[in-house]
Parts: C-alpha cells; structure tokens; sequence
C-alpha cells in the first residue's frame, strides 16, 4: 500500500472526498443557466463567509492574481501607500505595489511579530495622504493571525482604503467584512475553503470600487468593473473562461462549511490551534508562533539547537506520508509549520506531532517523547461521552 | 434520466472520463517532488504537442490571462505594434495591447475573412518600426483558422515579435512553434486539450525572452522571467500556488492525445471538420467559416432567413442537451457555431446537425431533412470494415 498522504500545510489544505468528487463531473459551459446558477450560489454563499453585502469577485487564478488585481485596480503610479508587512505575504504586498510603481512606506516588523493598531495609526500619520493600506490577515509564513478589525477601525478616518490578504484566514478566522470597515478583501480557494488551488476572490466595497475608478494602472484578466459587471442580477457569469470544475468543488465545500456553521467553524479552528501548541509544549519544544486562540491557522515550532527544520520535513515526510512547511526567508531551517485549516481533525494534528517529534528526536534534538499527541487531544476537549 | 449532456462548443469542449477522474485524486503539495515530477512531464508532453525546444510557461488562469502576460511582458506604454483582427479574439489582442498603452496598428477585416501572409507583410510595412505583431490563429468566434506558418515568414525579417493566439488551435490544427519562427504562442486547458478550465500555457521564444527583458508593463503573477526561473531543470515548480488538480488533468489529457499520436489527431480533426460542412451542406444551409481542412476546429453556419441563431440553439439545448454557440458582435442571432475539437467523434457532430436541422425547421427556416447525419458519416470516412 502506499503511505497514506496527509497534507498539514497552510495551503493548499486536504480536499473533503465529496468536493473531490464534485471535481469530476462533466463540465458545463460557462455561459449556461446551469453554470449562472451554480455561480449565484457560490457568491452567496462565499459573501456568508465574507460576512459581507459588497460584491465577491471570482477570478481564476491563486490568490496572488486577485493580491495583483487589488494592486492594479486601486493605484496609479506614484500613489502613496503603506504596506504593512511582518513575512513572506506581506512582502508581497511590497513586491506588488513596488511593480505598479506606488510611492510605497514600508511598515515592517520582524518576521513573526503581530502588527497592532498603533503600530499602523502612527505609520499612517507619519506617511501622510496614503491611498491605501495593504495588510496581511494571517501571515502563513509565521503563524500570526493580526487583529485586523481593531486595525481597520484606526485607518477609516484617514480616508484610505483598507485592503487584507485573508488568503489563509478565509473560513478559519472570523472576519467580519462590512463590520469592520474592510474595503478590500482577497482569499483563494485552496487553504480553508478546502477546494484545490485555482480559485481567488475579491470582496470590493463601494468605497474601494470609486477608489479603482481612476486609478490608471494597466488591468484586464483581474480587472474589477469588467467582472462585476457580468456579475448582474440572478444569472452572474464571468467575463472569462471560468474553471468551472473548480467552482463545482468551491461550492460543494462552501456547502459543508455552512451545514457545519461559521461559528462551529471557528471554534474548530480554535480547538485545533490549541490542541497542536498542547502538543509543541507537551513535547518540550519552543512555539514560534503566538500562543493565542487567534492563531489557528498554522502553528510555527522553533526546532531545537542543532536541528535543521527541512531535515526534519523531509524525514516526517518520506516516512509518514506527512507533508509539513518548512521556514521562509529569515526562518528558513529554523521552524517548522504544521497548518491545521479546512478539512483537518484533531488526529490529523496529533499524527503531524507524533511524526514530528519522532523526527526531531533522531535528528540528536531534545525532546519529550510520548506526551505531544494526548495533550493534543486533551486540549482540543470536546464533550464527555459515556456510554 | 437528466438529458444526456453534450458540449459542442469551441471551449470548454467535453472533457474524457479518464481526465475527470484525474481531476478527483487528492490534492499534492505544489512545492514535492512528486508534483515537481508531473509538472516536468506536463511541460515536456506541451513542449511535443507544440512542436518546441523552448520552454512552455505554465499560469492558474483562463486563455486571456496568458495572452495579457504577452502583452505585459513584452511591452513598454507607447510601443508600436501591429495587431490583426478579424473577429472576437483578434479584438481581444486590440483591448489588451490598448490596455497597456502601446501604439497600436489595427489590422481590421471584416469578421469571417482570412488574414494572409500579404495583408500582414503590408500593414507591417505601413506600420513601420512595430515591436510585435499580434494574431489568431483560431478565430473561434467565426470558424476561421489561419496560415499563420506563412504569416510569420514574412514578419521574421521586420524583426517583430510574432505572437499567436493559438488557444483553440493548439492540439488540433498543426502548429510548428519553433519551424514557423512563432516567438509567443499563447493556449489553454479547455480547449483541444481536453482539459477544464483554468490553465494557460505560453511558448516563449529566446527572442521573446530578449525583448521583454526591457518591457516597462507592470506585471507580477503572469510575469514570465519568475516563471522562468522555477522551471529550471528536472524539478520544476511555479512561482505561485499551482491549480494541481487541473494539472492532474491536464497531464492526463497530454497523455491521451500524445498516444492516439499528433498526426492521427490532426487527421480526425480536419475529417471532423469535413463531416460537419458535409452534413452543413447536405442540409442546405450556408457555411459561414470557409471550407477548407484548415477550417477544423469549429464550424460557423449561416443561419436562413427568418431564423434567430439565439432561437435555434435554446431549443437544441432544452430539448436534446446538447450545447452550441451562437454569433459574437455583429453575427448575434445570424451564425450558430459548432465545435468539434477534442474528445469529439462523429456521432457527436452527426447529434448536432441533427438537432440543428430539427430546430431550424421548427423556426420556419428552410432546411433540408435527414440528409445531414448520413452525409457527415459519409465525409468522416474511415476504412471499410467487412465482417
């Protein structure tokens, strides 16, 4: 038999069989009622995620292509914006704005350090007459999930316009869209939407979609008022091909995330990120990531001295079938991730532990052995069931 | 019993039980070996169905998504280029390249023409100093396909980029990337492919390399030199999270059409193309698109007199399942287009006509009957076979 795969990374997540199975149906043209319909569906049903009234648009591309749409159809060069970034996505917000040629003000972190309101008010005033603030919900490459409605409400007044990647918070994290004032929200299809990667969506506020109108940045496959406007009335479609297979899966998983309830949704993602940092301090090692209930994305594990993190992946993976993610930039060989979003349980997580633990331990690092995957389960809790 | 769905259109096309199943297996990490394997024969599998050593670039997005890539990567604001439009799809070329702010040279003929060699050489010389040349290769919205061997002969010399818009040709009409000189050759999954939505390929030559290196567009997630640099050598990967499961798909599809052999699958092209003109012609209507071999990758029917083509394909869809498509621009309601390519055979077009005839009749339109299925088995050919 071959080892069964389990893929415990912040993207792309394990797909649930049935949206799998959605995948395969014979595909439908895109100009179809049928298609229109199934289209409809899933907007409603990704702005319930959203929590939002503004549109969504649905592009085919990774999450990127819609961070690259926010860019090109907000900016004209030379614009100001701030760009707030604390690891690898938000130095794509950098890469971005800096390719569209904006005036960029950095606001940068150490990698693994969450953003606060202040930190963003005060970058805000010192910048003066930003267009727009570009944020990161969760950053995958470190674990942190910033507090970005308590950030949003200090940048309303300046006039700008706020813009999250929520591209692996979507479905994991609460995120309130009209509440906290997010003009600009982006997230893809392959993290906790449960879908494969090929998806990206745009959730565009009034205010942001007045802000595109003069922004004179080149744009057409991402163009925004190109897209909303197919998305009219109950038969929306696309302004291009859509991969119609892909929105068969998107809606089918959407469908399981809202039978299970957003809030039931949430709490699972909480007792997750609880069971797996159990787990890490169970076993002796130092999380890197924040010990929070808002960090229920990915849990980031500093690897002890001597220990190189890519080894440790490599073993956990040829052995066990487990896929985990390695550190980025600064951090490359010195953590660990394991992603706990979308279609995981608590088993997944005490499996990851378990392998992980074993690995380190044969690379010479200190660790505890046999603790992690019972305090995962003990700290993910549930109710008593007795017989 | 739903209806029996049948996806006569020119993209997406009906995509074979083998590929759908390919769609469902479990999602892989886009940065393992084991996909790093697929993505390798994917690309060489491309590579052979286009006839090149230079190498295929491979972008989570529709066909348009990659034709803005050459647009943008190969462009400043305000270089001058020449672009050939005859339909639909040449207009695209014309929106993009006006999008990016370059001097465009419209080649305009009227919807339904066939640009040759003589136009192109022409206009590039009244142009003077283009940087590019755009063309079709397929002209989807009206059924023609064009020489663009011989095209590209004359812009070799000017030295102009040639760029092709090869996406609904690509896998079912010849095309010699690297033998014709065409420097950019854009295509997608849906199409001849067999493949869903949601993949784009662009075959980029040395020279085009070379003249986007100074290309002042903005561009990100279709940027061609990022692309570039993860495919190096045996374990390529994208810079961006890979669409897996379509790549599942399509290497799957590749694999089909690579074992039935590119020669047997032009040859069933171009007697698909015959059948459906010859069950066109038995039923006394009009062809559109020309008649010619070439012409193998959609058919155009001109519809008589009285006849709204939007009328005629409604009721081929809600009565029999099968779906068509109907005229873009100025042929709406006049031309109903029928799309053999790809996982198509005889039976499929000889439903078509069938149930075109049907509809036709029904509208009052002067149409022949039950001569149309017949004579495109007739024109399919094919050798006899005795028991």
């Amino acid at each position: 038999m071959p080892l069964k795969q389990k893929l415990m990374t912040p993207g792309p997540t394990p797909v649930p069989p049935a949206v799998l199975a959605a995948l395969a149906q014979p595909v439908v043209h895109h100009r179809t009622a049928e298609f229109r319909e199934l289209l409809r569906r899933c907007l409603d049903r990704l702005a319930e995620v959203h929590r939002t009234e503004e549109p969504i648009l649905l592009f085919g591309a990774s999450g990127t292509g819609a961070m690259e749409g926010a860019v090109a159809n907000l900016l004209s060069p030379g614009d100001r914006v701030l760009v707030v970034s604390a690891g690898n996505f938000g130095e794509r917000w950098l890469k971005l704005t800096e390719a569209y040629g904006a005036d960029v003000v950095p606001l940068r972190l150490e990698w693994g350090e969450t953003p606060t309101a202040d930190d963003v008010e005060a970058a805000l005033a010192d910048a003066g007459g930003a267009k727009a603030v570009f944020l990161t919900h969760s950053e995958t490459s470190t674990g942190v999930v910033a507090d970005v409605d308590a950030i949003a409400a200090r940048i309303a007044d300046s006039g700008a316009v706020t813009v999250v990647d929520a591209i692996s918070s979507l479905g994991a994290v609460p995120l309130d869209t009209d509440a906290a004032g997010l003009d600009v929200v982006v997230s893809g299809s392959q993290k906790a939407l449960m879908t494969p990667p090929g998806l990206a969506t745009t959730a565009v506020s009034a205010r942001a979609l007045a802000a595109s109108a003069d922004a004179r940045s080149p744009r057409f496959y991402f163009d925004w008022r190109a897209t909303l406007d197919k998305l009219d009335g109950d038969a929306p479609t696309t302004p291009f091909t859509t991969p119609v297979s892909l929105v068969y899966g998107l809606d089918a998983a959407l469908g399981l995330l809202l039978e299970e309830g957003l809030e039931a949704v949430f709490d699972r993602h909480v007792r997750l990120g609880r069971a797996c940092r159990a787990g890490v301090k169970a076993m002796g090692l130092e999380l890197f990531s924040p010990d929070e209930d808002r960090s229920a994305v990915v849990t980031a594990i500093r690897m002890p001295e001597g220990v190189d993190g890519a080894d440790a992946i490599r073993i956990v993976r040829e052995r066990h079938g487990i896929t985990l993610e390695g550190g980025r930039g600064p951090l490359v060989g010195k953590i660990v991730r394991i992603g706990h979003i979308g279609y995981v349980d608590v088993f997944d997580v005490a499996a990851a532990l378990t392998a992980l633990e074993q690995a380190v331990a044969e690379l010479g690092g200190e660790v505890e052995r046999g603790a992690a995957a019972s305090a995962a389960l003990e700290a993910y809790g549930g109710e008593a069931v007795h017989a």
